[in-house]
């Protein structure tokens, strides 16, 4: 791109190339010196070592970690203003709290109730949804079916002298974005292999994620202690129901399972005809081995979910026009893979191409769009990202995500997923129930659209 | 009272009595006709038995098994109305379901977070309350200090060859009843004795509940088999948070100790003044031994609870003026006690008499009242009755319970007890953090005043 700023790669390479002429003069100042010499050199050097210092904050800007300092304060502001407002408490603060929960005080629950009554008018009573209402509490058949029990799990190391969990992933992600931040020593072929694990970082296998550990000789970040190699660690809270002691529950790790559950209910509701929607709004509960980010990964919080249920052979949706004319930055597959920015695109454009799948699919997107900027967000911080294939849950068919930029970088706060008929084959199998939509359709299909509040786990 | 039909107790011995002659009169007979005599003797014994079937007919009414058939007719109706619109699901269905939960449907849906909106309008918004929301899942250290841990428990007794659990005080509940109203030749005396049963029920200790299912030979319900004794059944959710599997949580029983653990924020939030209320509305979880009686004794629901702290040497309440004209049933302890029924009664009357003990717990009652009717509550089966000392909770210093009669007789909606200053008592001496208002008071005070929707535990 003409005009633009040097790649973080070139500075890299240039700060090398300074570094190198700056220690090669330096020998032969020491030479010339030992052999008498002296006039001019020491200038020389003294104007070489300062191009090198210019060219390594060129590259501290680039990498950002200076700006860092000044976001981070930013966001010490804001969140000491929060708290002191009583927008939200650490919960149980007088016994110290508990990781990972928070309350919401008086003019946080102001916020939060006026969000959820704007969500329903603009979702549920403008598209005439269904509404469903379920308990958190679930019997462990309906994560199994649906694969919580089995797949909803994050890789944990421990400190292997005190026990401490970490999560193996944020260990190792800290590990390269510090390097690559503060570390301006590095030769641009490691800074490359730290950028690669971190875009990978996703699609690494239990085993893989142990090798980058040791080979890194990353330890635990509070002791310094070795750790233990990564296993898997279910993030549901585990119950039990009933006095037996023999029923094993679960609390919901989402609230999407509630609805597809009550498919054949609902679609009777709706007068046996596709397509519907039903949605939900309600607590959600997963156990974060390390919580962080204050509110933005938490071990409860309300999730709002549609699932809309669609005829697989016709995606079309009606009031696709309503939507088809907004513009907004799009962030496909193609530009993540190429290293480009998010680009200005007209939804209509978009599925006109197919980088969205479907008119349905676009559909929810500009109604997400509609709905986030009604709220406030400003335009320029939110764009809709799609997923990698690597990092699609284990359920999603295709994933775009409303991402808002804030002091954490870009953050997901709807995602919204085309879960083919996943779950409702998973429940028909394991309930013996067929949960199928009128015989002249093939298959029912859902589509997934939903908001977190606060941040839903990727 | 005159013109008022004859008591039960009349009524069994008028019974008692017919039989008694019939028993008397065959044996006469029998002699007569073994010694050759017949004349009118059998028309004699005939008119006797009419008799003593027209006082069986008569104690039947009575007892209201008859009445109960049509009533339990009429719930059938609303209930499968209620459940093919979908006013509420069984939840899990096409799992088999799960007893003690259930999920609201798009009508149920419309019809709770209509209430929950005029909830939050009539009491939070109009008075000024302090809203807060917090997790449902709970630290151990918060319910010990609660005394939830040791004491939140109900008695449990097991079918000891199937290991089936049961509430033992449900089962000598049933058994009391079932005779009551279907055993005709129970004698007064026996009659009277299962009365007491259960009207003290509630204050049976372990033992005394264990002695008597032994002595009235009650079996398990549904194999007849011998029961255990009664042990105690703590009724909380456990779960653990984190991942090291060492920090034990409860979902929690009640909302109101999310409010009393941040009573230090919300005093200074709130200008260091007393009363102030604060709200919150949210889900409760309760592990019921079993769960019956549909939507009226669940495991999972949404209570709206308020607490509001008040100077225990001032209550007296601003706004009482504007709820003392309120006339409606009220039921305090004595009229029970005297076997009397519940008596429309002015609030102001009942707070000047002290049958109501302050202007704050009456100022309460009106809203509740207000609250109740403005919903559309019939007030004719609208009555606030007083705890007796046996029932109320472990934290309640008084307590007044809106019950509303219904097809399983008047059932507890709203409990609004004068908790003392039990729990930021309890909450200071266990975390050391004093949770006390300004020095110029003695001690804060809390009268709690909460909705629960469904059916509270009582």
């Amino acid at each position: 791109m003409a005009g633009a700023a040097p790649s973080e790669e070139a500075l890299r390479r240039a700060l090398a190339e300074r570094q190198t002429a700056v220690d090669a003069q330096a020998e032969a100042v020491r030479s010339l010196k030992a052999s008498g010499a002296k006039e001019g050199v020491d200038a020389a050097v003294e104007a070489l070592k300062i191009e090198a210092g210019a060219a390594a904050r060129r590259l501290q800007a680039a990498v950002g970690s200076g700006g860092g300092a000044a976001r981070e304060e930013m966001r010490q502001t804001v969140v000491n203003t929060l708290e002191r407002k009583l927008f939200y408490i650490p919960s149980f603060k007088i016994y110290r709290g508990v990781a990972g929960l928070y309350d919401y005080g008086p003019p946080g629950c102001a916020v939060k109730s006026n969000v959820l009554a704007f969500w329903r008018q603009h979702f549920v009573l403008e598209e005439n949804m269904l509404e469903v209402d379920c308990p958190c509490v679930t019997p462990e058949v309906v994560l199994k079916a649906s694969g919580h029990v089995e797949k909803f799990t994050d890789l944990m190391v421990k400190d292997e002298k005190t026990g401490t969990c970490y999560r193996a992933d944020h260990l190792l992600k800290d590990f390269c974005k510090d390097k690559l931040e503060k570390d301006l020593t590095l030769s641009p072929e490691t800074a490359a292999e730290f950028k690669r694990v971190l875009a990978v970082l996703d699609d690494l296998s239990t085993e893989e994620l142990g090798a980058k550990i040791k080979e890194y000789g990353i330890v635990a970040p509070d002791t310094k202690n070795p750790l233990s190699a990564p296993y898997p660690f279910n993030l549901m809270f585990q119950t039990s129901i009933g006095p037996t002691g023999l029923s094993v529950g679960y609390m919901r790790p989402e609230t999407a399972q509630g609805i597809f559950v009550n498919f054949k209910d609902l679609y009777y509701y709706n007068g046996q005809k596709l397509p519907f929607a039903a949605a939900q709004i309600g607590q959600a509960f997963r156990n974060e081995i390390s919580p962080r980010q204050g509110l933005l990964r938490v071990r409860e919080f309300t999730l709002a979910e549609i699932e809309h249920f669609v005829d697989p052979e016709d995606k079309s949706h009606p009031k696709f026009v309503d939507v088809a004319d907004l513009e907004f930055l799009m962030f496909p597959r193609e530009l993540q893979l190429s290293g480009e920015s998010a680009k200005l695109t007209k939804l209509a454009e978009a599925v006109l191409k197919g980088t969205v799948n479907n008119e349905t699919l676009g559909y929810f997107i500009g109604r997400v769009y509609l709905f986030l900027t009604r709220l406030g967000i400003d335009k320029s911080r939110l764009r809709f990202r799609q997923h990698l294939p690597n990092e699609m849950a284990h359920y999603a068919a295709d994933c775009w995500d409303a991402e808002i930029e804030c002091s954490y970088g870009w953050i997901e706060c709807v995602g919204i997923a085309d879960r083919s008929a996943y779950d409702l084959k998973a429940h028909s199998e394991k309930s013996g129930v067929p949960l199928v939509a009128h015989e002249k359709f093939s298959k029912p299909r859902e589509v997934e659209n939903f908001l977190s509040c606060p941040q839903r786990k990727t």
